[in-house]
């Protein structure tokens, strides 16, 4: 067979706001790939199936000199994150053709890797590949692992949920309401209102169009609050939180892409013995990541677990969809599909 | 015997900044007290020895409709805080002519009281009584209870405490000093420095003549915060801070007087997955009051637990005492010395 195509997602120049397709990221089909002779040299070829696109993906598009939690990416090369693939052939005797693998991917159509061992072989519980970078991946991990650590819900409690209609909020939604408590949740979309009602939160509401200070003046005081995204919201939060209540920090996308809200209450952390428990999905890893695979993926091919897809099509609109999680336009998880099977 | 003059240290209106003898508390002696004959209707009489003034007091300086964790001061009446008296007369059985009581305590002279036996009746273990309201009363507890609830100290942390010539960040210091960590400690005078160095910390400076974000840059990063002051020192140390790093959010002093500093990384809450516990003194009361009535006056009394205190004599002197411990004058614990015995 003749070489074929394999077309990456790069990345070009940091941005200063936003991310702009053709600017901080480029779309690039200018190698080839053999993929029956290509050596393997102990490795496998791998072909990418979906990749997923995070809001903190952002965060990464930065100097490299800058240290934070994820690191930079690197100007020239492709993007990675949380993929799902196929191995196409393999001279690792830990992996065969056909396994289904989890794990960090390049924004490459295929790669060779020598330690494709390191990414996990998924199961098939017959749900598409995509769940498993979502409700069955990385943002269905962090709900859960945070949920269970830090929540610590009592009976007739009050949750606020920021950014409900995205994977991560979605699922806390539904951890919260499996535990019988009141769950406020926001969005910023009418749909995606509609959405978090369906997932069962017993008061939804735009943040665009109503205020979050004058919903949770209304329906709170809250007990807990999962923070997704800082700034006015988290002010909103800290004035209309009972005494002991328990913030989960889980992301601050105010801030991603250089606002930076001057959050006016942090006394309130003492006067009203508040805790923020910041978290980060992998060091939580070892004590729940067991429960979560044996819990989970049951639990959504059951239908018990509801989950939002936007599946974006081609590794070419890559670049659209790294955008559109900034700007909250993606409805549901956003997946790029970079192939079928 | 001729009724005596019984000053008091009224509260007069709500500052917009810093609280103004004169203006904002005004002295009175307007009133009387007969000693011997003022009928106790089976109460006592008190003869206030000494107050307590805090930073806290400030927050009690405002409109009584916003609600907050300590009750708002009653304008025309005497403020209130922690102080000792002595029982000059009594009819109430359960204490006796004599007998020194801890508690809360009207700014006055004498007062008489109903319920004068819910403050607790010290023990005299040969300390000054002032002893009761710094390092063996409100301020020394709260060091001792959240630093037993939320410091989680690992061998070889590094702590900060900012403020720490006062008697809650000089009692930390000792605590962990006691544990064997290294302390950096911040204080706004050299002479607080020089405290602060004799209580044993390893790192003392002057956050008037140096950075705190440069002290911390070089002999951090820190593993425990003790934020008694928020605002720029807040955003310094959650700069320095290391993962997993724990704040205990004792007070927020830069913003009592209307002034609010941009905290601009919060987002390092989740990003460091740091842990931010508020709490207030009296909330932790019934899991470590015990203990530290056992232990922490004995162990001041031995000289092992060293204090610092300012002392104002005389109750028409109390809102300079007051002005002064805003504006960080006080040159360790405040207090109002009302009267000798």
């Amino acid at each position: 067979m003749a070489p074929v195509t394999n077309a990456r997602l790069l990345f070009n120049e940091i941005p200063s706001g936003l991310p702009e397709p053709g600017k901080t990221t480029i779309y690039d089909t200018s190698e080839t790939i053999d993929l029956e002779n290509v050596p393997l040299r102990g490795g496998a070829l791998i072909k990418t199936l979906v990749l997923s696109v995070d809001p903190y993906l952002r965060g990464r598009m930065r100097d490299p000199s800058i240290e934070s939690y994820a690191p930079a990416f690197i100007k020239g090369k492709p993007l990675d994150n949380f993929g799902v693939g196929v191995v196409l052939r393999s001279e690792d005797p830990a992996i065969k053709p056909g396994d289904h693998l989890y794990g960090y991917f390049p924004f490459q159509e295929y790669f060779l890797s020598k330690d494709a061992a390191i990414r996990m072989t998924l199961p098939n519980e017959k749900l598409p590949w995509s769940v498993y970078v979502g409700v069955c991946g990385m943002p269905g991990q962090t709900a859960y692992y945070g949920w269970k650590e830090h929540a610590k819900p009592n009976p007739g409690d009050v949750v606020f949920i920021s950014t409900g209609a995205g994977v991560v909020g979605a699922t806390v939604i539904q951890l919260a309401k499996a535990e019988g408590l009141k769950v406020i949740a926001s969005a910023g979309s009418d749909e995606k209102v509609a959405f978090m009602k369906e997932l069962g939160a017993d008061v939804v509401f735009n943040y665009k169009t109503e205020k979050t200070s004058d919903v949770l003046a209304r329906e709170g005081p809250i007990n807990i609050y999962w923070d997704n995204v800082g700034g006015e919201t988290l002010e909103a939060a800290i004035a209309a939180a009972t005494d002991n209540a328990r913030f989960i920090e889980c992301g601050y996308i105010t801030s991603y892409n250089g606002e930076d809200y001057h959050v006016k209450n942090l006394s309130q952390i003492f006067a009203k013995q508040l805790t923020l428990s910041g978290f980060l999905v992998d060091r939580l890893k070892h004590k729940y990541q067991d429960a979560f695979y044996s819990e989970v993926p049951a639990r959504v091919a059951r239908g018990e677990i509801k989950y939002n897809e936007d599946i974006t099509r081609g590794l070419e609109k890559a670049g659209d969809a790294i955008l559109d999680v900034q700007t909250g336009k993606n409805k549901g998880k956003s997946v790029v599909l970079v192939a079928e099977e």
